[in-house]
């Protein structure tokens, strides 16, 4: 008899669902669901572009619409399909998304005090008015506290959930003192669906508390009271009211209650696995494992592996916490500020219509063009900084830059050069995870670009030096929310559900030997550039660098 | 009683006339002649890029076309012109653009057996297919004569005299063994209309002597034999068929033979000024004296002022020649490698049709964008080294870096950059120039894009912190050329005729403060990257470039 599972997962603007047969993976049902509220579901502030909130009565709806939907395609592919075999449900979300709830873990905005008040709202994790709070957290923690940094690449983000708490402290008392307590999105979805909503005993996530709150269970769980009173006297009665714990994603959140059952369609008593960040449970929906780093490649990279839970600290990357990708391994999160976003911003801004009429058009002509490239032959040589740098210098306050243009540079030159710039950086941060024990055998790369971009896969091979794999489905977070319902409610074990559910396009991209042996010879010079422009104290000599670019332009012009 | 001065422009692609009124400058008449052979008047190899050579029928055929044509509309402007009204001629052209001639100073290339052989035409400035004759001429020169390199920048240019010379000695023994001597475009064409082209005997030019071939009086003239054996042993015995001195153009080469006279249509006798080089006459046409230095902004440009004769040698710029600019006075050369290049190869490969149809809206439309933008607040900051940078580095092995560039750059900020980064290489040139005690008070700009671009002018103006004049004439070089024919036929002096003659634009272009003051900040980054790529040896810290113009952008879009 055919087992089931149903993961649903929350991203920026949309929520998706997806039924997945525990037998072979096959994708039974899909739906989304564009959240209504705002701009494509964000509440703005059209004086302050760092303002990005949410409804959360999106999510609810959502939810509605998106399970429904897909139980009525599931129906429709396979007529044996019932909702009585659906084993289990797993969420992921976006985070740090902070919502101010009351004492019942209601949203405070959902109160009409405050529903037109943009700060009891849901605070989106790309909301980035904290700057100065987060600001603050971290040179406390540098000053008292190094091991909280240590866990989450030395800065703490003005997207994360301290900064954002602290920030409604010091911009709206009325909002802070209605919010008995706060939950992550990802945690209070299925305390929702579980029925139990209360802050004090609604289950939260390793996975958030860990990434985001500076939770560890090594010193105790959350910051402790007197790092937080430094930071403001009220935190630590606030510390009082969030919690001690928190749970892995193989672990139940509950189960489906009578209520929640008769809105969506589904029986009661389904198990719900405690909830995670989108990229991280996209991570195991790619089949992470030791010595496989997922790449969720899109308009930025969220870069996921797993390691060994004696793993040392690793500095500059975004976060290690125990469990929170494969439970009782130490989940590796590490980023890449701007990867689909800086392609499309060149081919916006800086590629004319002589290479097509629409962005589509452009980016193939521009793919054409570079196939009869080789590396290097371009002089060109990018640092992929126009939006900061994520990982492993953790500074947004860097830029872009391009180096080797002549008289002749043309636009899919400049394109090619920043797909290998943003290789770079991705093998800056392997050598980096490589160098402190963090084996990375091959990439899994996930997302749009990914299955549309062969030429972009295959520089990535030849600049990794390792193979390549794309994700063959479209909806690995899905897919990993819905692993984690089946493995919560005891279904199968993590290992051997990915064994079965997870598959890669027929392609594995392999490194060109020759082409490695050139891009061995640029990423030198990138991790020059990089040292000298993004290193504190860094001194040496560039003199050698636009030479360099020229000498190997003309040997693979003449090769 | 009138009297007129006519100049003859031979440029890369054409030459070009002008009959002035030496009573007040006015122009009277100009024509223009396309040399007819080739690409645009060059003769080109399509299997080797370096190669430009000419058709000296073209320079004969030219000049009989456009001293006609100017000549019939000054008839028709006013009817008191005669020709006998003409006191002198004055020639300048292209260079170093040298001749293989016979011993009757006949171009080889006009015997039939070298007719189709394009070694034996003309070799244009601009043919780099000697650049390893070149390098084998500085090193010679930095072992055994350094006092050589010190007056041309420290490196001898493939564009130049002896590095041609050598070059056809190495690739084409007939033509060099056909060839008695090699004279200059410029000694040529006087030599011509003066009836003498006797190699032996004809007045050779102190401005190409001087700034292309390593002559200068105070070591004897030409370099010594001993040295050019060293470079090929048949050079010494060449040096006896080439010249011992050399004079300025305020001196006469000649008079206008009967031959000629009838040619063109004016009565024999005429003086003919000695030639020299198109900018060094613009130059003058634009009203060089101590204190200002002209810019002759084409696709690149050529800096030139004057210094007093006993100035010291200036490390890093092209040449410093005693009276090849202004007789008595050290003409003092400088240039930037690409300058309205730059600019055109960012709109033909990298401006979206978003701006406009064509090129000209383009450039209008990003122009307009960019008046109401602060200095700085694009944050971009870019090196204008995409062909090379010519001064005062001297390097052909640099290229182009652009920094800063977000999510959000547009094209029209990096065509603002790049304007900026030509106004910082002018800066720098003019620094070099003043640290040594040549004054730069103001500067005066010709050429086309000083008359279009009023943005781009008033950006030189805040960066260079000077007042920027802007040459009323568009034949700047043609003028100058027309002022040494009526100076050199003893009509007046040079000083007495530049006040006379030389004009300027109603509008001068004065620096504004608080620009002025965020430029120079801007500049001092800029020659912190100018050093770090551009000098050898240097070495220092860069970590601070990206949040320094991160900062003044934050500033300037606030203020």
């Amino acid at each position: 008899m055919p087992n089931y599972a149903l993961g649903l997962d929350y991203g920026t603007n949309s929520c998706r669902s997806l039924i997945i047969d525990l037998e072979n993976g096959r994708e039974l049902g899909s739906t989304v669901f564009p959240y209504p509220s705002g701009d494509h579901g964000i509440l703005t502030d059209p004086n302050d572009p760092n303002v990005a909130r949410q409804n959360p009565q999106d999510y609810l709806d959502g939810c509605v619409s998106i399970i429904r939907g897909a139980i009525v395609q599931a129906h429709a592919v396979d007529t044996a399909f019932r909702v009585e075999d659906i084993v289990g449900i797993g969420i992921d979300t976006t985070g740090s998304t902070v919502i101010p709830v009351d004492s019942d873990g209601v949203p405070v905005v959902f109160q009409d005090a405050f529903k037109d008040n943009i700060n009891a709202h849901v605070w989106l994790w790309k909301d980035h008015t904290s700057y100065r709070e987060a600001e603050q957290i971290t040179n406390l923690a540098k000053e008292v506290r190094p091991e909280y940094l240590a866990k989450c690449g030395g800065v703490y983000s003005s997207e994360w959930w301290w900064a954002k708490i602290l920030h409604i402290r010091n911009v709206d008392a009325g909002v802070y003192d209605a919010a008995y307590s706060f939950v992550e999105h990802c945690d209070w979805l299925p305390a929702v669906l579980a029925g139990n909503t209360n802050p004090l005993t609604l289950t939260r996530s390793v996975c958030s508390a860990g990434h985001k709150a500076m939770y560890n269970a090594a010193w105790g769980g959350l910051p402790d009271e007197e790092f937080l009173g430094r930071l403001d006297p009220a935190l630590p009665d606030l510390r009082r009211r969030l919690y001690e714990t928190a749970d892995a994603s193989d672990t139940a959140a509950g189960t489906l209650s009578a209520e929640w059952a008769g809105k969506l369609g589904l029986p009661e008593g389904i198990t719900i696995a405690v909830g995670a960040f989108d990229c991280h449970m996209g991570a195991v929906g790619a089949g992470v494992k030791k010595g496989t780093l997922v790449k969720v490649l899109g308009t930025s990279t969220c870069d996921i592996t797993v390691a060994d839970s004696d793993v040392a600290d690793v500095p500059g990357l975004c976060g290690q916490v125990l469990s929170s990708v494969v439970p009782g391994q130490v989940g590796v999160e590490a980023g890449q500020s701007a990867v689909g976003d800086l392609f499309l911003w060149l081919v916006h801004h800086l590629v004319p219509e002589g290479y097509g009429a629409d962005v589509s058009e452009k980016f193939a002509a521009m793919e054409e063009e570079m196939k009869c490239q080789l590396p290097g032959a371009s002089g060109l040589l990018a640092l992929d900084w126009n939006n900061g740098n994520r990982t492993v210098l953790t500074d947004v306050r860097l830029s872009g830059l391009m180096l080797g243009q002549t008289l002749h540079t043309q636009a899919h030159e400049i394109y090619r050069a920043y797909i290998e710039a943003t290789a770079y950086g991705a093998l800056t941060i392997i050598n980096r995870m490589e160098e402190h024990g963090i084996r990375v055998d091959e990439v899994v790369t996930t997302g749009g670009l990914s299955l549309k971009n062969a030429t972009m896969m295959q520089i990535y091979a030849d600049v990794l030096g390792r193979p390549m794999k794309v994700s063959r489905s479209e909806q690995t977070c899905a897919m990993g929310a819905a692993i984690f319902g089946a493995v919560a409610s005891g279904y199968a074990s993590l290992t051997k559900l990915q064994k079965v559910v997870v598959e890669y396009t027929e392609t594995i991209y392999q490194p060109d030997p020759s082409n490695q042996s050139v891009y061995a010879q640029l990423y030198e010079l990138y991790k020059t550039l990089h040292d000298a422009f993004g290193k504190t104290g860094w001194s040496g000599s560039l003199d050698h660098v636009m030479k360099d670019l020229i000498a190997i332009r003309e040997n693979q012009r003449t090769s």
